[in-house]
């Protein structure tokens, strides 16, 4: 078993190795290729959008994908809920002495895999080990470069009026449940699986059907609950949520109910919300179902004139509940 | 003492007074407070340059220097060494739950300082912490975005020619002897300080001065010897540099006899080497030595046409030895 040592951070031969035979290996593209200290890209004919997101999640494998999935996936539906497509990843590795080398190889292939998928070029990393115990098996941080082809697309929460309606694009809370059902200290085995995947697809097809998308965002760390209180913050307007239009598979809700988690607080990470205008509403719900990743696709509430830039949960029993931005730890290490 | 929490990287309302009353606070400008998932950076007239590395120094707090500078000067000096003006750095934190936020705030005022000094907007941000012991204190990572606007200039290893001369902005081993010196486990108090420093405007006027600079890098990780041996691996050329010409602090050259590293081959944070035609390496020389990170620059050798892709080093004493590309861990975490 070949295992990862302090020499394959060093800049050295051992390092030169790793790159050749791992990263340029399954990462291969024009850019890459130039081997210098920085990529050069040809000219963008647009907006660029950039985004960054570290990823220690724990464990690193889990059912539905792992680090390396959820690296590219997560800084991909980033720029795509910025109206960008996709075009180019950095990826930098912080590594444990000690971890196998296949365990790298397996998480490098999944993230070629999916950026090959996007058609995303991994055009620049880095790779630093450190000793046994300063860093807990592997981090990744991953920076995406996209670019806004449409002139005037400008989603932010400033866009959004009064009757526009919120759409989520399937059932919450699969990928935080899946995460802390696989913790080993937990002892559990519920077989929820995450929804790690990669949105730009889909978010493109939405962009398409629709002139009147305000805003999108992937709702991840902190929930649905926590990306709608961003969204409505300053906005002085406030959301109203029909829990009964809200999925949430019965796995999901029963680990929820048992570790006593509010689902509507747990990350997604294969799901997008959309604020769109109350007439476009359908046929972006239509579309959102024709796509697989979008299958259970709801209108889940509106927005409404009140200044007071909150979020509201009508219950399925006739309550209304403010859904205020969490605080405290949550889950950590969830992604 | 305030300390960072788990809950400072949930996502919910403990992150975003972080992000408030630290983040925005000091690196605030029009692009990162846009506030969304992706920052939305105007068209770039230009190619574009990207370049991303992670920093996971040894101590935090050195002499000369911080892993907040370092973050920074590393990045931007990448971009600066590739021909590009640097112009957007994106900054991923991953800290160690119980950090000080005082640490945080030393660390993160020293980034703004250093962006400031380079003119660039830091736009884009990820905080992440984990558990006490899943990593030690705090690693950075820092991704950089430039503009080429020369469309002619294309730095790279297959400009070089027979004669091109190459010249060192100044002494070395700097950087990697300071740490080492810092480093508790050793007990030792040298005094060395690091040279981590922004080259960005010692390398314009480099560009400026000369029409023929074939390729410069900054020679950190791994050292000059490295470095060269990196730019000359498929040149079918060689380099030969006179060990007379090369300068060495004395404090360096104990510590390094000491702890038997050859300077060489040790990391130095604020030191170009540049490879320049014959005919221009004297007025690219002069402009070094009339900027302060350039004073004692030196032409430590040149190219010739030998087919084996070697750096050799004419020593002191009339030998010739061949400087091959190290193996083995050197020294872990030196940045």
């Amino acid at each position: 078993m070949e295992i990862i040592t302090l020499s394959h951070g060093s800049g050295g031969k051992t390092t030169h190795k790793l790159i050749e035979n791992l990263f340029y290996k399954n990462f291969k593209n024009d850019i890459l290729l130039q081997k210098n200290d920085s990529s050069i890209l040809q000219k963008m004919n647009g907006k660029v959008a950039v985004t960054t997101d570290s990823f220690v999640i724990k464990p690193i494998f889990f059912l539905g994908g792992d680090i390396g999935k959820l690296s590219i996936c997560g800084t991909i539906n980033d720029l795509a809920v910025s109206g960008a497509k996709p075009m180019y990843i950095t990826v930098g590795f912080i590594i444990e002495e000690g971890l196998e080398i296949g365990i790298l190889e397996k998480i490098v292939m999944s993230m070629a895999k999916m950026a090959k998928q996007a058609n995303v070029k991994v055009i620049a990393g880095d790779t630093k080990v450190v000793e046994k115990g300063s860093v807990d098996k592997i981090f990744i941080n991953t920076t995406g470069i996209g670019l806004i082809e449409d002139r005037q697309l400008y989603l932010c929460a400033n866009n959004i009026q009064e009757g526009d309606k919120v759409i989520i694009s399937g059932s919450l809370g699969d990928h935080g449940m899946c995460i802390m059902s696989q913790r080993e200290e937990l002892g559990l085995d519920a077989n929820i699986k995450s929804d790690c995947n990669l949105l730009n697809t889909l978010i493109k097809d939405i962009l398409n059907t629709s002139k009147n998308i305000r805003i999108m965002r992937d709702p991840t760390r902190g929930g649905l609950a926590t990306t709608l209180n961003e969204i409505i913050a300053h906005s002085n307007r406030s959301i109203v949520l029909n829990e009964k239009d809200i999925f949430i598979k019965e796995e999901v809700m029963s680990m929820c109910q048992m570790l006593g988690f509010d689902p509507l607080y747990v990350a997604n990470e294969g799901k997008v919300v959309v604020i769109v205008s109350k007439d476009d509403a359908n046929k972006v719900l239509d579309t959102m179902r024709g796509d697989p990743l979008g299958k259970n696709a709801t209108i889940i509430g509106e927005i409404i004139d009140d200044n007071k830039n909150r979020v509201y949960l009508k219950t399925d029993i006739g309550g209304t509940r403010i859904l205020n931005m969490h605080d405290g730890e949550l889950l950590p290490r969830i992604c």
